[in-house]
């Protein structure tokens, strides 16, 4: 009998499942290894209103398990009314999501000035409705230096809005560590990507497309102090893998796509990872009840997984009716696996 | 009539022409241009005696105009005796190139322990018998730190062989630039990638392989500060464009080659460039009285090029028989092309 291992109600906190036939090539490995996964709204029509969101939702859950729960978010624009938020808060919609304009893919929608009079405006109406502002933050300087810019931006909506909670997503840059420490409504997500991999892996030999992601990878030492934050759970970081599919032939191109297709190894990836560093006492936590905590998530499919350490090859690329997805670690080996 | 602008004895002193089908191809970009070019010895079977230094500069010859002299480099090895060293001497050869192993394209033959004690003696000998020293100064640490950890290496040889000429070659990092100031004996090259482009032309929007290479483009500040040196005609500092062609198909690959095409620019960029910065009166100096005195040229092809300012697009491809390369700038406007 293989050593095994029990998660419960796994919760992937960033996620991007897009939407027609690879929608449904993406979602099952989701479905089947989370009790809930944060769905983001960058679609080619970004899910704007409530009833985008309602429509996109519907889709969803028409082609999941009954044993998933999509946690659905609101694609943030500084013309969003107090009425639109009223609509969405009744809909049961609990995260605004911001995109920097042009920071990542579909992002082009996103808000240009994001400390003015409007946007503002809709930060004290989702703090007041209780919503959660998920933030990609970076300026759009040097590369490298993105997340660390925009800092100042997390700690003004910070101060200003006391009550709204605010996660830095897919935090790449370990500075960012020490904000979540002096911010009490300043949370975090975490990546698999970003505490395993570092800007070495994408071009410190030959260059690697399928490595290439939005934030950067950074350096070793922004993975290791990630890294260590995730080991011990830390109690302001939530698991979210930003999990991001593109063809293969979108990522071997001359103008090469952002993200990193991690859906298919997640909790065993985790796991190796954990156990790796000795470290599988805190996992529930990172891949669960922080995020329960934090979200303060309630209505969420009960659901138990199990992972039974029997090696396992990633698969060189997934096929879909559109072409095929290399996923993260394609080829290699990893010793866990989901058990079915 | 176009405004014109004369270069006389324009000099390349870093280049890479391959072998067989592909140095048939690449060659007349670059003796079209240059008076000389300093050859890299890095091929499948690298040119680590004189005997295959003498066929491959006799092949280069074959297939050149008279007006083009190639400028042999001798692929350094722990192993180079004194007798191979004076052979080489004594056929013309003037520069020894030293990779560490495995930091780029054909280095799998380089130097693994540089400050070994039979290194150590192929340096001694090279000072005696007059030799250059052209390195790839990289360590193996992080990708963006790689130029800088290696400093400590050049400053150790430039001050245990003060007589010999030591070239911190394709320079990617500012913190490079005090040290050509520091060490009398210490001198470097400069690409017009690293002075025109940054890691965010690589991979601060969409990815774009056919601007990786090593060493990797760094930031914004350590370009300007490349730049800069470039404009002033820097003493120390020649011209060496590390044009390095790749096929489309193994730039645009899981396994991305790293390596910029720049022989088909490289002239009409470089006036470009210099002029957008009011700095034309440096760019003979630049690109050939600097070569001159710091490599102490005698023996090459007096040649004049004549640019004119008639706008000029860069095809997307050039096509060889072994399939497409695709150059730096290509489809961008250059307003300087060559006069044939």
């Amino acid at each position: 009998m293989p050593q095994t291992l029990q998660l419960i109600n796994p919760m992937d906190m960033h996620l991007h499942l897009r939407e027609g036939k690879l929608l449904e090539s993406v979602l099952p490995f989701t479905t089947q290894a989370f009790s809930a996964a944060v769905v983001m709204p960058n679609l080619k029509i970004p899910i704007t209103t409530t009833a985008l969101v309602n429509d996109y939702k519907e889709h969803i859950i028409s082609l999941s398990s009954a044993t998933f729960t999509p946690l659905m978010t609101l694609y943030l624009t500084p013309s969003l009314t107090r009425e639109e938020l009223l609509l969405a808060r009744d809909a049961g919609i609990r995260i605004l999501k911001l995109y920097p304009k042009g920071a990542t893919t579909g992002s082009e929608n996103g808000v240009k000035d994001i400390l003015c009079e409007k946007t503002l405006q809709v930060f004290a109406i989702a703090e007041e409705l209780g919503f959660i502002l998920s933030i990609h933050g970076e300026s759009n300087g040097f590369c490298m230096e993105r997340e660390y810019e925009f800092l100042p931006i997390f700690a003004y909506i910070a101060e200003h809005f006391p009550k709204l909670r605010i996660i830095i997503e897919h935090m790449s840059d370990r500075r960012s560590l020490e904000m979540i420490e002096k911010y009490e409504n300043l949370y975090a997500t975490l990546t698999l990507h970003h505490i395993t991999l570092n800007l070495d892996d994408v071009c410190g030999g030959m260059l690697n497309p399928h490595l290439f992601c939005k934030p950067m990878l950074k350096s070793r030492k922004d993975q290791q102090a990630l890294l260590e934050a995730a080991l011990k759970a830390h109690p302001k970081i939530s698991f979210g893998s930003d999990s991001a599919p593109h063809l293969e032939s979108a990522k071997l191109s001359s103008k090469g796509a952002a993200g990193i297709f991690s859906a298919p190894v997640l909790l065993p990836a985790l796991t190796q990872l954990f156990e790796s560093h000795n470290a599988l006492d805190s996992l529930q936590s990172f891949v669960s009840d922080r995020a329960i905590e934090i979200y303060q998530l309630q209505d969420f499919t009960q659901k138990s997984i199990t992972l039974e350490k029997i090696q396992y090859n990633v698969p060189e690329r997934i096929d879909t009716p559109l072409g095929a997805i290399v996923p993260l670690f394609a080829g290699q080996n990893l010793s866990w696996r989901i058990k079915e």
